[in-house]
């Protein structure tokens, strides 16, 4: 099979707590796929996660990343969707099994298949069970199944979008799917890459949206997000304060917590829906909250590929960007370092452009 | 205040392991209240727990019972619904602060008052706040405010008909607000006195229905209720089988349990609603599975008044009863050991004449 060579910033596993750059190749585009130069790429705090096999299932060598803007270079000879020169992105997956019913309803990323779906990276099983390895985005190039890739609005700027194709999905999929509307009031737990993607969707679909933060720090920036209100959690007065008071939480926490503290703020008939949570378990539920007034603890991944344009879409029309710093790939350890130590304040994207100068 | 005297079933607390027959006296009916002469009291998991305090939260003398049916005998010069010699019942609440949101939706299982509602039995706050006790129906009569009055519709046993009033309106109310239909696949997790129920109105509303139970034993008799098919939850193999099959699980569990196990057999977009659960907490739940499928973990309280007169009309159309087994209070003791010893099938009822009979 003709492959084509590829630059890329990942980690063989022997120090898997850096990154350096690293040559391998892929497969070049087969009739439905497409090979993209990657432009811009979204450091999410999955990819600190991945890289350092906290979940066990890390495949290496690992070339992280998941929020990808780039340019279509060439097409295979069935690609009908997109052409040359065309403005792509490409999210957290690449593939699903296409039968299933969260498939046939467009809802890729609940995949029921046999390994459901391909992810970007670090996605080791193919949709059919069989064996292999994605590299994701902190790379030169990338090759992917057209269904899989986004169409980036001209009215998005391309060097601060990327991270719309999975903190935005992943925030602006629940809000959707619980309908949120104009007036509804809803908490945003942690304002960080996800949370502060999540004020700015559920503002701008017409709910009142409060930021719920552990410390007075994040409390301006919440408020130029759209955030009307802003509840310190470590405040136990201002948390009592705010019980029964939300129809919908968004909980982007990405670490275990005590989830009991924010069900008690929401109304009866409430739902609150972690996005954030990479860890299995949480602390124990207070089923006697949840009951007393007939809430709901619920969970969302991602979302569809349709969604996801819907998404990219949304922001444009909206006017919704995430914060962004850019970063160059020689910087990306000292970014990890800094997203552990929670000192970066939103989203690190990387400008490839650095990776294209950098000789192997 | 004309009171008026009753005798009744309870204990003091000094040996609270045991119910002996005691007296007391009611207020009689005021304005908008009625008297009504006890027929027929059900006996709840709850009575057992209360009796025994385990939620350390017993205010003695503790007279239980709530699932009461009964005569008028006397009535308010206000009362408009009710009539000396009507058949009524009277559940868990007989009062709610009638002005928070959820009493002026007809939910005033939900009611957001100072206090909550007020429980037929232990209830020992007023809406107002003001405290007091309230005895149960494990007495030879009652005085109840008549919009917390139940009409029994002919057709319904009355000596069958009490568990409706909790284990009936516990199991409709959750399977009608999360809005199951003909075809829904349904799960009922534990088969006794609320399971059973949730078989027979699940099946009813046309739901296809799983009985989910841990040994063979109730195999049968939750075909007969209605199930389609039941599944034994310690058989691993019939679990995994069955994962992502349910669009709902109603489970009436009441000790802290793994809640993982029947998060699994949930289809995605699928809620599992607790209604047994006692205990504030149980294990801690797996987000993963939670949020892979888009699943929803909720809890339930009773039902409201409107609500209850709904499930009582809905059993008397569709011709469902409890399975009861009839006692009389002077079993009481020996009833609430088969009970902790998990002896009893579904629900014992006791028939109050064996009370008005007993000297004092």
């Amino acid at each position: 099979m003709e492959t084509i060579k590829a630059k890329g910033y990942g980690t063989s596993g022997s120090i898997f707590n850096s990154l350096s750059i690293m040559e391998f190749e892929r497969n070049a585009p087969k009739e439905d796929e497409v090979l993209i130069d990657v432009l811009y790429c979204g450091v999410c705090h999955s990819d600190v996660h991945q890289v350092k096999n906290d979940w066990k299932n890390t495949i290496y060598p690992c070339v992280p990343g998941h929020e990808i803007i780039g340019k279509v270079t060439a097409a295979g000879s069935g690609v009908t969707k997109f052409k040359v020169g065309d403005t792509v992105g490409v999210g957290c997956m690449i593939d699903s099994c296409g039968v299933c019913p969260a498939c046939q309803e467009q809802l890729e990323n609940y995949c029921e298949g046999p390994v459901s779906w391909t992810a970007t990276y670090n996605g080791h099983m193919k949709p059919d069970g069989s064996d292999f390895n994605t590299y994701g985005g902190y790379s030169t190039n990338l090759v992917v199944k057209e269904s899989f890739v986004l169409r980036i609005p001209d009215a998005l700027d391309i060097a601060a979008a990327a991270p719309i194709l999975c903190a935005g999905i992943t925030t602006y999929s629940p809000l959707k799917h619980w309908g949120i509307k104009p007036g509804d009031k809803v908490g945003v737990v942690g304002i960080g890459g996800l949370g502060h993607m999540g004020v700015q969707i559920a503002a701008a679909m017409g709910a009142e949206v409060t930021a719920i933060t552990r410390t007075e720090e994040k409390r301006e920036a919440a408020q130029t997000l759209g955030a009307k209100d802003v509840i310190i959690s470590e405040n136990e007065e201002e948390m009592a304060a705010h019980e029964l008071k939300f129809d919908f939480i968004l909980n982007t926490i990405p670490d275990p917590y005590d989830i009991n503290k924010y069900i008690n703020l929401l109304k009866r008939d409430g739902t609150i829906v972690a996005v954030g949570v990479l860890a299995p378990y949480q602390a124990p539920t207070n089923n006697m909250e949840v009951a007393m007034h007939r809430r709901s603890v619920a969970g969302s991944v991602i979302g569809g590929i349709a969604e996801t344009q819907e998404v990219l879409d949304f922001c444009a029309e909206h006017g919704i960007l995430p914060n962004t710093e850019l970063i160059k790939i020689q910087d990306i350890n000292k970014a990890y370092d800094k997203m552990l130590d929670e000192e970066v304040r939103f989203r690190y994207v990387i400008d490839m452009q650095s990776l294209k100068e950098e000789e192997v």
